[in-house]
């Protein structure tokens, strides 16, 4: 992974829910980056949410630090003091004005942070950039809760004869309920870019991957995608008409696509990617709709997880969806397999059933024949394990 | 039970889905009855839905068909041509007019009714009203699909010097999910009432019971719940202005209610019923959306199937509702016990946890603070054994 110039990361054992594995970490750049953020729509915040929406307006970043086991959520003013306090530490430790340290938390929502065991890492890890030794995969596993595995990606490209760096980690893991579950991502990166184009860029391209990914567009109490753009690259700064903003554009969007995809695939107890893709409809929002609410059924994820190609469920989530829709017109495919026509079987369950069975990633398409709108959503079955992980978690 | 005069009632086996257990019956009133009916509000409905909300039109009826084991949906010109023939052989054998015989069908979407097994095994139970010869809790028994037990219920009320009987059968097992999963339920009386008020009691009283375990007001492709009044009990017809409207109104809610608990307790894989209270809320819209986002939380119920008084999850619940919330001026209980004070903790979640792991029913009471509006929904926990029934369905 090639890391953008002048970034650095320490990682570090606070022992936040319990001992034994990293829990926090501190991404900083060691010139001031400009910064971009999108967070939860949730009416109920974190307070790290809370104070990093206050601090972007400014867009000015040193650090992001980031601890998992505890979300800091529901803690009242302590809470916001305890966010507050983390980033202070921080910004003592590496020299940079507190003003410009965001904090992430994920974790259990509702109990106080353990800062008398968070104080003495964070100012530890954090004692000046020397003493951050750790690599950007090293963040993405200090951030995992019930995630299976670390998540990262990275790109570059040529502007103005100078290579552009883009790199990211993510972490989430409820995607069959991502408005529950929280979902971070740090993306870094040394392109010289304005702040329009920085907040432009990673607005589109959230909606094009991680907003394909979440139902209803809902959203965690604490989900954070933070951007930091410190132009070390040397190219001369993108702004939203240059040729060099297309390009920054793909490259980001290939990076937040990847993760949004690696999110789905570790959906909690998931056996199956599955991309719910409904065409022909009379409207875009009726193509999203359509799909989010097919991608959002338990009983459809069920069938999945059992291997039954029951489209039936599939009608009947369109139906109730709300969105415009003529029954004898509906074709549903299951990869290539045609197992809907004209609103009727196809007499094709069993062939599907075994292509389900033989697959761990699935495309299902729903062609409405209506219109011309068409929109894609990342799901995941629905499994026992997902039960147990959920019913066990605190415990 | 007391079953309300001039009623009779069949059941037979005619191995639909498969043999082994009865999955046909029929309703029959001796003197044509007055009928009002509910009906799901999905795009996608029953052939049978389809037949009903055309012949409820005049009001009359004389007969319900009902089976379980297909649902006849999404089987095209066929599938109402099926509907049709059902209530045809019904309609001769018992010498009644067809035009007033329903049909209701349950079970897998998208497989064509096997009516060379049908026809002779309806025709054989319905050969004249001397065939009839089963009971009331019979019929409610051949409905059952993953339901774990029959769902009946009954009351009387003197009017005018005449016993009045009602009673009425339910199945429904989905509650996890009711949209998707069928609801149905039938309804016999022998008052004499006008058709306005039949109407209007039967829509209020749905409202206060199975709408209010009904998921987003989302319902399957086949929910039903017909009520047919005869007459017979001899009483002047009752019309809402009458006295007699609330005294049959209360025995009504009084059936409908504790059938929807069923409904709710029997719950796919359930092991608790949870009653969800949202009070203080602004308008009454807000406590009921409130509710339902509770009610409907795959975290929530998962949490609930673990003990686990994770109350966090309600907070996150509520704050992607889109309800007016303060999260400082939330109160929360478990049962009794104070587990949320001023949107923080009360430190009592182990102990509201042994409160779960001893009950097999749990109020959970969420107080906004915000105004006077209050709304009660029911729901059932989500567990491994939902995912289990629903991943094997169809095989």
């Amino acid at each position: 992974m090639k890391i953008p110039k002048g970034f650095s990361f320490g990682v570090a054992e606070a022992a936040i829910k319990k001992p034994g594995r990293p829990d926090m970490a501190v991404i900083f750049s060691e010139k001031e980056a400009a910064i971009a953020g999108v967070f939860t729509t949730n009416r109920i915040k974190g307070a790290p949410v809370k104070l990093d929406i206050e601090r972007i307006k400014k867009g000015r970043a040193g650090a992001i630090v980031v601890n998992s086991g505890n979300a800091n959520v529901c803690n009242g003013q302590k809470g916001i003091r305890d966010a507050r306090e983390m980033a202070r530490i921080a910004a003592l430790g590496l020299g940079i004005d507190e003003e410009t340290v965001y904090v992430a938390s994920t974790g259990v929502i509702g109990t106080p942070m353990p800062m008398e065991r968070i104080k003495p890492v964070l100012a530890a890890m954090a004692k000046g950039s020397g003493a951050l030794v750790s690599g950007f995969e090293d963040v993405a596993r200090a951030m995992m809760t019930t995630d299976t595995f670390p998540k990262y990606a990275a790109r570059s490209f040529k502007l103005d004869g100078r290579e552009v760096r883009i790199a990211a980690v993510a972490k989430g893991s409820g995607m069959i309920h991502p408005n529950m579950a929280t979902m971070l991502c740090f993306i870094i990166t040394d392109i010289g870019i304005g702040k329009a184009a920085l907040n432009r860029a990673l607005r589109d391209s959230v909606d094009k991957s991680f907003n394909r990914i979440t139902v209803d567009g809902d959203t965690s109490t604490s989900d954070t995608v933070l951007l930091m753009a410190n132009g070390l690259a040397g190219n001369p700064p993108v702004k939203i008409s240059s040729g060099g903003y297309a390009q920054f554009s793909r490259a980001l969007d290939d990076i937040t696509t990847e993760l949004a995809r690696m999110v789905a695939r570790d959906g909690e107890g998931a056996t199956k990617l599955i991309e719910v893709h409904v065409k022909g409809a009379k409207t875009k929002k009726d193509a999203l709709s359509g799909a989010f609410t097919i991608a959002d059924s338990p009983l459809v994820k069920t069938a999945f997880f059992g291997n039954d190609a029951n489209w039936g469920r599939i009608m009947a989530a369109l139906g109730r969806s709300g969105i415009s829709i003529e029954e004898e017109k509906v074709d549903i495919y299951m990869g290539k397999i045609k197992i809907v026509g004209g609103g009727k079987s196809k007499g094709k369950d069993a062939e599907a059933g075994r292509l389900l069975k033989a697959s761990k990633e699935i495309s299902l398409v729903v062609d409405l024949n209506l219109g011309v709108w068409s929109e894609k959503v990342l799901t995941c079955d629905l499994t026992d394990e997902y039960v147990r992980i959920n019913a066990e978690y605190r415990t």
